[in-house]
């Protein structure tokens, strides 16, 4: 191991692949009506919020994998079942791989613009795309809980 | 920079206090009742996530520093009011700072029992502290919409 790794390019993958299946079980948790349209304090349906995880993690790491700026498109036309999104999803899964695959660890610290309009490094982009993740998938615990359904444990990955 | 680096050790921890810079906001947010006793589903009130962070943060990285093991005790006796759990907050952030100087890079990949009882890399068990905040902070800025106050945006650090 080299002096100044907090984590490897392939742990973070890992990792960042760990909180998928997790945010995947969530998914499927959801009745499919309450899936699209059960909401609180006006936010959206979490169907909305993992159309955009979606719209970024494959874009966002071809981007980087390749250097061509991508759009931010998540309106996304074959969203619009569960069993869709979670095919969506399933077809995500070995994409990163592939394009993280293409990435030089010397990368991981260059400048980027993702989508033509974030200013960050890679590894700053790629942790928002993670911490994002995180994020909404925790208000979708939160729609879960108040509809009575006990959520996957957090730390089952 | 060497080469088989995602990110390094200090820029995780700028990027963790980026996060909790964050999570101070958003307890800020919150009406000092609400913030003690509002809940959506049966989940605890937001300054009960909270503590459970506190209880982490600080035993967590000194016990990585120090290899002592710590007591996970969620029950802070003075985090009763809204100024008092910002100051047990603020406390915290040079805290870590300390003990995260005293850790020594090649540590992070290796094997640790958090608190007795959690396996896991020092990174792994890192990254759990961080992704836990971001999933708590979440739900917070569930509870914030649902009362209709409006959360920071989740790239404010």
């Amino acid at each position: 191991m080299q002096t100044d790794v907090f984590i490897t390019p392939a742990e973070l993958v890992e990792h960042w692949q760990g909180h998928r299946g997790l945010t995947r079980k969530l998914i499927e948790k959801f009745p499919e009506t309450e899936f699209f349209e059960y909401s609180i304090g006006g936010m959206r349906p979490f169907s909305k919020m993992v159309q955009e995880l979606l719209a970024i993690v494959v874009p966002g790491i071809r981007e980087i994998a390749n250097g061509k700026t991508e759009e931010l498109n998540e309106k996304i036309e074959e969203a619009n079942t569960k069993a869709n999104i979670l095919a969506l999803w399933d077809k995500a899964t070995p994409e990163i791989n592939r394009y993280w695959a293409q990435i030089c660890a010397e990368r991981f610290h260059e400048k980027i613009l993702t989508f033509g309009q974030y200013e960050g490094t890679v590894w700053s982009s790629i942790l928002y795309f993670v911490d994002n993740e995180i994020h909404h998938r925790a208000q979708g615990y939160v729609y879960l809980r108040s509809l009575g359904i006990e959520p996957p444990p957090f730390w089952e990955r």
